[in-house]
């Protein structure tokens, strides 16, 4: 009997400690300041998860897509994988003897990215293929975890992958811990962003879509192994990001987010579904914390995707007055 | 006091009886007969979730990929898709008069399947080519909804999605409740499997690996559609596995399920990581209560993919003997 009102007792406290728990209200998004652009993000986080309500989405339905390059990380002043491409070619260099005559190679290698972008898009062609292909799947993941676990950002001197967005970080949180299937639709290469997507955005292998090169299964001394080659397999970007959602996740999200034209497609796809939709931009307006650019960047422009939102009453993230700190750990 | 002691009668009533039903051990194959087969099954996954063990593996990593036609529902006497296919001609014919006289169409609409699949693949490009592009991929998927919810298996006049093996089903449910996640990797269309898999199998749209024609994103009176194109994007057989595998989801799998030389590749990737791997070929033994197959099928042909299962002591289900029952509420 003694035990018994004591089981009780037990019971009482711990209901009542529960109790309070949850009566308290822990901010999900701490780094995100009070005002129209996070009360618009939880205004359909809460409507698309009131069960019963009109707008209420199951939670299999319940996919978000997130653009990478400037979205959930810092892309100046080049992009991440440019820095890693230009990297390799260092590394590769010794192997490489005609490089020293041979361009975009010969430029690089004096430390002259500008004259080694002279061709545009064929020049950074010619890097990728150059430094992402002609080893196998395994060995290329290991070349990027090493790689990721040692660079540095030119400006600031920290990791890569503390140039992440700690409002982002919050938000991915927020909407997983909502039901929310998150997943990175990117332009960069896919095989880039998976070994470390995971431990930095909480977002598994397979939630990563990205651009890709082809790749070829063989045996090697017995053994299976994936061969990357130096042809472009797909270019996940503006028109191609909705073809990679519908190809890789096979639904159409009910949230994205984006920070560039390269996005709008994929915004515009999103919303264009029945039912609650959600989709926000991140504008870069912060020059202190972070960088200052829009319409007339050559990374990460945001020109027609700014006015379509402003159009369409998409939510609109002003960095320097939304974002209470910009990179985790920062104090601002 | 009264409340309470009755809530503590209550409480102790529940756990006694919590207790019980944990105790009791139920089978979560029981379609599969006792013996090596089965055992084997259950030995992988108690050891690979077994906290601790020296071949534990973390749940993010118990990937698990099952093809689909032969290994998850039957394939006789023809590909289920391809008597899809068919029944789209006739459905189509009334708006494509000249198919009268064009084969592979002329034979198809006199229901001379044999003649019509006299230039092999290329008639069934042509076909699929005819049948499955041309529209928006919203629009096919209201066809293949509407199709398998009426169209009947030839032989036994019951619906397609009750042509699946129900150990198999148990197996996919003992899997996912082991923490794995469960994938369909087949050579079969993609967008012919998303509709009905998640209802049928449990596996969702995501999670659902095939072959694939290229889409095209457009905006059509002002809202986005993605159309479907006649041009292949991706053949996933063969060689191709392994190459799907590792674009759609990025990580090696650890478990393997097939049933014919078109699933061998896929088998070898799995079974060539490092750690504990399973690899499982169905072999279709069973003429009375389903097909009876192997070396010189033309559908599922399964000769090379058997010497080498032999070979590597991998399991191989003698569907007669190790299957109490083969499909869902049969009697056997």
């Amino acid at each position: 009997m003694k035990q018994m009102l004591l089981t009780v007792f037990t019971l009482v406290v711990v209901l009542i400690f529960s109790g309070l728990a949850t009566a308290q209200t822990v901010d999900p998004l701490p780094s995100w300041r009070e005002g129209k652009v996070k009360q618009s993000i939880v205004e359909f986080v809460s409507k698309v998860t009131k069960e019963g309500a009109p707008e209420f989405v199951p939670p299999t339905e319940r996919i978000a897509v997130f653009d990478n390059d400037g979205t959930l990380w810092a892309e100046r002043p080049m992009y991440v994988q440019l820095a890693f491409a230009l990297d390799r070619v260092k590394a590769l260099a010794p192997r490489h003897p005609e490089w020293k005559d041979k361009e975009p190679f010969a430029s690089l290698l004096k430390d002259n990215v500008k004259g080694a972008m002279a061709d545009g898009m064929k020049s950074v062609v010619e890097i990728i293929m150059a430094t992402h292909a002609g080893m196998s799947t395994l060995e290329f993941e290991t070349i990027v975890k090493d790689w990721i676990a040692t660079a540095r950002h030119p400006a600031t001197k920290r990791p890569y992958t503390e140039m992440v967005y700690q409002p982002m970080l919050e938000l991915l949180d927020y909407l997983r811990a909502n039901g929310f299937k998150t997943f990175i639709v990117s332009g960069g290469g896919i095989e880039f962003m998976r070994p470390w997507s995971e431990k930095v955005y909480g977002v598994p292998p397979e939630q990563v879509i990205g651009s890709s090169i082809k790749v070829k299964y063989e045996m090697s001394e017995g053994s299976p192994v994936l061969v990357r080659l130096p042809e472009l397999d797909f270019y996940n970007d503006k028109e191609g990001k909705p073809v990679g959602i519908h190809q890789q996740i096979g639904r159409r999200p009910i949230a994205a987010f984006g920070n560039s034209d390269g996005d709008l497609q994929m915004l515009q796809w999103t919303t264009g579904g029945q039912g609650s939709r959600f989709a926000l931009y991140v504008h870069h307006t912060d020059a202190e914390r972070e960088w200052a650019y829009d319409r007339d960047s050559s990374i990460g422009r945001l020109d027609k995707g700014l006015d379509e939102a402003l159009e369409k009453g998409w939510t609109v993230v002003d960095m320097k007055q939304d974002w209470k700190r910009v990179y985790p750990l920062a104090k601002n």
